[in-house]
């Protein structure tokens, strides 16, 4: 039984310090490291990477829309041929600082509200992907666990990782109990934990309803923005590994 | 006799067109493309480097400084470790879309104020060739003929091709007279070829005072941002066949 | 009876020239300046006032999303706050070169996609307005003529311009019919001429299945992107002023 | 006997945090607010101007350069026509939000590199004056105490504050000893009271090198990006106060 930890890495831009990279490093398997448009410049880049090697964790490009003051948080309407062009362009410039420190290119995790978006839009999940399998095949395409996306990778013959939130609440159709509805975001330590176990022995989690919704966790998203997210994903970490999960970066098992 | 034939391409950048990259491409035997730091997008990336790939021209990436506003122009105070990681940024970019288009990289050549900082700023030049061979030692490395910029890629390893430009006036020390002064442009079509002949096949150009300059021409730098342009491209082009120089790219020969 | 005649000017930026705003200007009464975000900069800006006011032109702020790579033809999800605080800020940065020019700020037309997005959704609607009327009740909002937000501007008791298009098909809704569709946009300018007196004398205009639309123009928007069009625009001036109707600044009569 | 306290604030960005706006606005008297370009962005200003409103703080404009990757710190060359528009319309931009609060624009500061670079450039500092004068002749210049710029202002007829650094040791010419320079920055809290009441009542500092220099102190510029800082704000603030020096906004006494 294995499972990968990813978490979002890098996002510091210029003097604008953001997360705890180093911290979190130590705890997850797989960083997704940002490529200068949501967040993220060179420098950052450079030392995002130079940083996942000294912690022997697995480097993936995070993509985003070209919208800094926005986060990437905020929908922009992308043709196809944008979005796969945009894609490929910060697949290729996070490539050069993994390829300058000696490292492979893993995975990547669409950012933000282009992530949100082309688990929706068929189109969008497609151009995306064409952006990725215009680089390289072997790239592993991260997304929301059981959703038309992960299909689509599927079909594409692209290999792809279900991804599973450890601290966020699910309805009972898979999808995410969007941010700023009650409830959307658990704190509570031990319920994160007790889930994230269940996601990934049982293939299943408590829908916010009650229900239980099947899905497959290749790899928890946590968090490193704050010392309680660390905390968390510290904890995550050691009780998987006490229930006999092996904490691996998703390329030793996606195939 | 070999020499190739360069041009700045993909300068465009979302709805604003420049250049006449089509006709160029006609004439040249490599394309330095834009990174969309100082101008072009991954849209227009794209395009540029299939028109290359179907014209049959060698590409190269462009890198420039984040001036978008100044067409990357106007020089900027850059730390050296900005330098080395912004190039490789944008190396990386470009190469997303030659590995796409299942072409190589061929060369670097940095764009306008940092084209001109790093010939006089030997920090610097060592900064943005570091970021080259952070990539690939095998990218060429694109600077003016006679520079201390093109010894230091001699030193460091790196391949070096020496660039002259067709239509600028030298100083005596083999700088170029800075556009603006007086007799910076040649405009005459005649002289232009006249000039291009002796640098390539006699490895000398006449200084703005008369004196006799001794340079290498690996390279020679056209331009392609009006038909006048793309015309005096062609003649030169021309001129060289019929005086029995091989116009190839420069991966053919610089080793 | 009385019209406007309005054209988006100053989308130049940089290097990269947009539009024939010099021949356009000859033609309209108001021009809608670019604000540095989707188009335009600081000095192009500075040049198209200078240049309004040389022409006896009137000057109106043309804000538009943050996105100069798709030249805010791209819908954004903006929050309310944000909308209105981008828009105060496009309007003082033009206010400033009205200032500095001895003009008056006469009013506002969002650009693009935002302009399209407003039309639609009354809590951006709001929030645009409210931006305006943070600087300048006095300002007129230009909107689609017969829209939902040129209700909700009276409702604020913020002056508002309705404007119609001269080469654009409608729905019998009052609605565009959008770019793409067959019939979008008319070429003939006859026909163009026709349809702007029916709606400037009239107030109605045939919709594209033939049945007439009740509108009210105030403005009608022209294009000065390339000769064709600033010959409609000529054009169609002309034919107004033979048909009686007074070619004047929209806030000559807008109160 | 009056002085001013000034600081720069709204240095935020998008999801970026930087500076403690709120508890150093409770010891200044006036805020120097980031225009967006070299940090903070609409929803920033507007909250900024708001909090220095609530505070009784007077505001300035803060604009720096198009370079938000390098946070304004790095020297660009730009022409005196770009640099005297880029002012004009980070001013407006500013405005807008002062007016949307009913606030008065007190003075403009120019950031960062843009800020030393006029001071060693005369035509470049007269660009940005005449960028302030195009706007309001009214607004107060601040520079560097004793510079050539504060004369040029003079000249210029344009309201000057002569600015001092609480805690930055001083070249015997009257320039500031370059950060990064051993001493450049003085830590300790008496040392920098001391230095403060000296320029303030007496009109002179102890150069690095132990010679008097003379200087004028119109505002003494304090930093708030961390809680060191805003503590020493705080205490320079009560000392002065105890020597009987009334601590008010610029626009007070300069005429």
């Amino acid at each position: 039984m294995r499972v990968d930890l990813n978490s979002d890495m890098g996002e510091s831009f210029g003097r604008y310090k953001l997360g705890l990279d180093e911290e979190v490093m130590n705890r997850i398997t797989s960083a997704n490291v940002a490529t200068g448009w949501h967040a993220g410049d060179p420098i950052v880049m450079r030392k995002t990477v130079r940083l996942a090697k000294e912690k022997g964790i697995a480097v993936g490009a995070h993509p985003g829309y070209p919208d800094l003051m926005g986060f990437g948080r905020r929908y922009m309407k992308l043709t196809p041929e944008e979005a796969r062009n945009y894609i490929l362009y910060q697949i290729g410039a996070l490539y050069a600082f993994t390829k300058a420190e000696g490292m492979e290119l893993q995975h990547v995790k669409p950012h933000g509200a282009l992530y949100n978006a082309l688990v929706k839009d068929e189109e969008l999940a497609r151009a995306v992907m064409e952006g990725i399998a215009d680089f390289d095949k072997g790239l592993i395409f991260v997304t929301l666990s059981g959703s038309r996306a992960a299909e689509i990778a599927e079909e594409m013959k692209l290999k792809v990782a279900h991804e599973v939130f450890a601290d966020r609440a699910y309805n009972p159709d898979g999808t995410l109990v969007p941010r700023g509805k009650p409830g959307a975001v658990i704190h509570d330590k031990e319920l994160i934990a007790e889930r994230v176990i269940s996601m990934v022995k049982d293939g299943c989690v408590k829908a916010i309803n009650g229900e239980w919704v099947e899905l497959r966790a290749d790899t928890i998203c946590v968090h490193g923005d704050n010392p309680k997210a660390v905390e968390i994903a510290a904890y995550i970490r050691r009780i998987l590994e006490e229930e006999g999960v092996k904490v691996v970066p998703m390329g030793e098992f996606i195939r």
